[in-house]
């Protein structure tokens, strides 16, 4: 036909004269965001996947993506129950059947009802399903010891990076040095960053302290916080607990300084709890920002300004793909929480999907129901698997000279630092590539491991790491954790 | 408990002094946006609903939410075959079950085939699922007569709200007199309104013509764009079709028009053809912006930069819970496509239930197939209901003195003109409400029916509008024709 010949160039992406949007044309804020987890690594690594696909010879078969926490991808297979009430959800006439236990058809039973025309195809309110809203409140309450949880300061989302997104939305404001500023870890989640160039807000980067297992230290948060005054207003302190990239547990303790600190110098928090339920190292656990506020007394619980986030993808449960998520807000202003409210409405609603397995996640089988054991064997196997490959992973690495690793006492990933020789750095320079994008490139190409470069979350001048997710089942991890050893070692011994 | 009472004030939302995020200090632009489609009117009939569940007394006993395409909560049945391909991807388990037909298995087989680790709770590439991209361009290609469309140019996403969304994120630059002018038809759907006033960009109304079944003249574009040049930099050109919430299928000649004068004006296109299946009127038919653009020649098809959406949530399947889409990118400079593909990739990616299901509705059973006779029996008569109630609706809106009613050629709604007494309008300053709105709140109120006023999608200074859905049953859209036209005659006596 023809106009496939005439328009070869256009349906090809060949570049053109004369087009109206252009990289010099475009939203700068838009060119300046970045977002390493999905990068050019990954490109490269879906690059070689065709190769090999296509016959191309590698020195290896297959690319292990361990550079993002996709808990399914990786083999982990999904939670009975949670499927088991999204199929019936799904397709309704599927509750008339005997293979679903009568647990699973009673939650479906009860989301259909809480749905327009009893459908999880109808949208939902805005701010996500009501009785959805109770379950998520019951659940803080539960696990925060009873402190109350109101259901109008629930909000679903599409994840916990939308729900993220939309309270720095809020926040941000001013022009020159009025503008907001955020400060994020260094390390940190990228999603942060990008928020913040997209919204043109001020990033001020504090430190976590990687010889103390990435902990933070409120003198770190000061001098940043105070630096940072000199040049824009810093409004919102954000804290990833347990740690992304660096899977740091808080204490207490270190929870209540960021609190008064928060409080004593007028932040609002923003406390990324998504890897609530991923604790694994003897002596750590889990606390919410919400519970230490409270127990802070009246003074803290009624004044410190806050959010938190919670999600689907993460955890035992995995559900990456559903985004699924909820944010909670304690004291928030009522006009601004109006305000929110309207913001969320123009995209009408969460995905409903994400919405019933959300309420799954919160209010799961009971001792007294006939899922309950299988439910709990399942997630009991999940987080135990995780919990063993943590430890394997920070034993493996630090057997290798040039990679010193903290534990990974949480969350779903290792942040390792390893030692470049300057010869390695000088290399990389000349090709125009940070020396940790260096390494990992040559470790795809080498051994078909797609990790993320140290640079893409931030670290301190002169070091390099990199992000590996612990989620491979164990006998390929630790396949993994042999591959790296060995490229490191060759690595190590090529550029010196 | 003790905090129980100690935070009582802070629970409840009790205006406090003191707080850090206020109305005054958040985010301007955020304040700027407006949705009416889910704002007070809809905040009200919410209320409403609450107060007859507990048993408050009114003239009705339903609030009838005509205000928002949601299909399914208006009682429209979902297509059995895409539920039950969603239930056998959501718990795959079923694939050994009898009662699902083979073609369902299989499509379900594919998919999981395309997820990582088989999962639909492993996240997707950011671009969306590729094979469900082959499928998206494979329909295009189809319903365009064979014009070819490159799967690299198909981003999924979450409804078409959020791809509609980056494309403008992407557009938006400078500063002053050179921000980015977005031109939108008046009246619009408040997603772009609200669009652009966060983002900050300049609204360019071009105004439809009623008179002329709400046609769109060139010669009207042409004013409003060169109006704007005055004070903007006009860039894009956005159009809706069929339209909303006007309900005008554009004939073929006024497209090319229209592609026409985007080229010599150097305007990009947005072509928000979510309504592309919603086509009632003899005579009218669709023709996707993309077909007539390649029909018009090399000097067009090879130079108009465009975008054309699409979703889930409209057309015989209104899964909008769902938050399905796909964009499709012409002629976009392969560079800012990487920043496109660089800024999706932040959000991970869309919701994967809401991929597979577009991915059925992009491939439908086929002639051959055993779910084909059923599925195109329910397809035709979701099509047929509506096209028999959009006539019903224009004929009884046209029997009521003071309403007047363009066709319903598409789409899903009405947008009938009403003449309001000036005592009316009166009354409804001196309640400083605009004057729809104070009509629309009082039939909320008597009569429990819940539109939304015509001023929350713009209109000529001096009329006034509201927006009515088409999707209730037959029987309930009469009962509710009815009610308006015995509330507009009792109103109207009110106010003469």
């Amino acid at each position: 036909i023809m106009w496939r010949a005439l328009t070869h160039a256009a349906m090809n992406g060949v570049p053109q004269r004369g087009k109206l949007l252009t990289l010099d044309n475009m939203n700068p804020k838009v060119k300046r965001v970045e977002y390493a987890v999905r990068g050019p690594i990954v490109q490269r690594a879906v690059q070689i996947e065709k190769e090999l696909r296509e016959g191309v010879k590698k020195p290896f078969t297959e690319v292990i993506k361990a550079n993002i926490g996709d808990a399914h991808a990786m083999g982990q297979k999904p939670i009975t129950f949670l499927r088991q009430v999204l199929a019936l959800c799904s397709y309704p006439e599927l509750l008339k059947d005997n293979q679903f236990p009568e647990d699973a058809k009673k939650r479906a039973q009860r989301i259909l009802e809480a749905c327009g025309g009893h459908s999880i195809g109808a949208y939902s309110a805005s701010q996500g399903i009501e009785c959805i809203r109770h379950d998520v409140a019951h659940f803080i309450e539960k696990r925060d010891g009873g402190i109350p949880s109101n259901p109008d300061n629930i909000y679903l989302s599409t994840g916990a990076s939308d729900a993220i997104v939309t309270i720095l939305k809020l926040l941000v404001s001013g022009e020159g040095r009025d503008r907001t500023g955020v400060m994020i870890s260094i390390p940190q989640y990228p999603l942060y960053s990008a928020a913040l160039a997209e919204l043109d807000a001020v990033q001020i980067s504090y430190y976590l302290d990687e010889d103390k297992c990435w902990s933070l230290d409120v003198k770190e948060l000061r001098r940043a916080l105070y630096a940072a005054r000199q040049h824009c207003n810093p409004r919102v302190l954000c804290i990833i607990n347990p740690g992304n990239p660096t899977g740091q547990v808080q204490s207490r303790q270190c929870i209540e300084d960021v609190i008064r600190f928060a409080k004593e110098e007028n932040l609002f928090l923003m406390a990324d709890e998504v890897y609530q339920d991923n604790v694994y190292a003897e002596g750590c656990q889990f606390h919410s920002f919400k519970k230490v506020l409270f127990e802070m007394g009246p003074e803290y619980s009624s004044k410190v300004e806050m959010a938190s986030f919670h999600s689907t993808s993460k955890c035992y449960m995995g559900e990456c793909g559903f985004r699924g998520g909820y944010m909670e807000v304690i004291n928030m202003d009522p006009e601004v929480k109006a305000q929110l409210t309207k913001l969320v409405s123009v995209r009408l609603c969460p995905p409903v999907p994400g919405q019933a397995l959300l309420d799954l996640v919160v209010n799961p089988p009971q001792p007294d129901e006939p899922s309950y054991a299988t439910f709990m064997k399942e997630r009991t196997a999940v987080l135990a698997a995780l919990a063993e490959k943590a430890k394997l992973t920070e034993q493996i690495f630090n057997t290798v000279p040039g990679i010193t690793c903290n534990p990974v006492q949480g969350a779903m990933y290792t942040f390792p630092r390893i030692s470049l020789p300057q010869k390695a750095i000088d290399k990389a320079k000349e090709e125009g590539q940070v020396p940790d994008m260096f390494y990992c490139m040559k470790l795809l190409e080498e051994e078909g491991i797609c990790l993320v470069p140290g640079s893409g979350f931030g670290q301190r001048e002169g070091t390099f790491h990199f992000r590996m997710t612990i989620l491979p089942p164990t006998e390929k991890l630790k396949l993994v954790l042999k591959k790296i050893k060995d490229f490191h070692l060759r690595f190590t011994k090529e550029f010196s």
